[in-house]
């Protein structure tokens, strides 16, 4: 019987999703808890991962119950009074046992917040501060560049030994909320430091120290003639996976 | 030369206000930074003291400057450069020799953030999570009742050695913003718990637990016949304090 979960964390205490030795992980925190609950070792499988202090709101993972649950809710609710007060399970469901959390995806969406107003102390987790006057008209008309299907070999860290840098951008659009600029950018798939490259990026570009054409120039290409600024994790969010209509059950 | 402060702190981290050994408090990381800024002790005053957990949006003190401030603006920014993440100067000015933070007080606003919705991680230190239906036509009547001036001995912590336990309220509302309800109270002085003991007993209100007339029997009276239930202090703010004209300048 293979669960997906939809989950909501809090990332300023966590060294990430992904399992590592000595580290708080949201992975191992879930995978405890199950493991609890079932009495025996059970492995979860995320959409992917997700950087230290980088929240969500709707990361998904699967996995399969060592024993038929018969209330859905009931499992949610042990889950939630077992995890600690950073993690939350939104929704639990049941679906078809090839279905694959991570390889299964259709699209993400992340939500990026940069507050450039006053300094606030409730939002310093959850917003990168940025106190500086930025041209978001400018910053606007680069995001359109990233739309569509690009090569991303210039907007992940380079430390991978990878071949596979192209990804396709749905949509990305900047919103101004009362002093808070919201980007929202969904695709088929995020690499690391992906969303926070590109957002960096833009950042460049509202502080007039990078043009349209340098972003031309970065993206599609396989030299790095330029290194994008990596904004900060804290005002990162992965809002949600989807899967096509007809993955799931 | 004295001046006021308007200060910003995220109460999570700390043990409230006022200075306790071996403990983190907002009023000694204040003084730290001060005392650093102009090279000499120096000790503020604050407005009243918050709980450990309980947050301000706008907390006063005020403080003698040891010499001359010039540029208040220059000032302001070397303490925000200081102070550490969860404290945030808001503004800074100067008032008259003998203004005094705490007895000048004319009144204070709290409000108080109660989430009747999905259990939210990142509002988990900025609201109180209570998943339980509350009536909360029955509260906003029961509110009404705490206006005026009324002697609030059962709305306070029993171990002070007090005497005089009447303050006036000035106003009190209950609004319900997406899932949360949040109180505003407004008044010439609250004594400890006494925001937490008021909206504690109106939660009790909401549950059906507390009639009106149980409310009545509580507030004026000497005699403790029901020890109210203290919310806890995530969802305590201390929204501002206010004082009368021609008293700071």
């Amino acid at each position: 019987m293979r669960i997906l979960a939809v989950v909501q964390y809090d990332g300023t205490n966590f060294a990430g999703w992904q399992v590592q030795p000595n580290e708080r992980t949201v992975e191992e925190e879930i995978e405890k808890v199950i493991s609890r609950i079932f009495d025996t070792p059970v492995q979860i499988y995320g959409s992917g991962r997700t950087d230290a202090g980088v929240h969500a709101l709707g990361q998904t993972f699967h996995f399969d119950a060592p024993k038929e649950v018969e209330d859905l809710n009931r499992l949610r609710y042990s889950f939630n009074a077992l995890l600690p007060s950073d993690i939350h399970i939104v929704s639990l469901e049941v679906v078809k046992d090839n279905f694959h959390a991570r390889f299964d995806v259709a699209s993400k969406t992340y939500i990026y917040a940069l507050s450039t107003g006053e300094y606030d102390v409730f939002n310093r987790h959850y917003a990168t501060q940025f106190l500086r006057k930025l041209d978001v008209k400018a910053m606007k008309e680069a995001a359109e560049l990233f739309i569509g299907k690009h090569c991303f070999k210039n907007f992940t860290s380079k430390e991978k030994d990878k071949n596979d840098f192209v990804r396709t951008i749905f949509d990305f659009h900047i919103d101004n909320v009362s002093n808070t600029i919201i980007f929202t950018i969904s695709g088929t798939g995020f690499m690391k430091y992906m969303v926070r490259m590109i957002v960096g990026t833009l950042i460049e570009v509202g502080l007039n120290k990078l043009t349209i054409d340098d972003i031309k120039e970065l993206l599609d290409s396989h030299i790095r003639t330029i290194t994008p600024y990596k904004a900060p994790p804290e005002g990162l969010f992965l809002l949600g996976v989807e899967y096509a209509e007809g993955e799931k059950a």
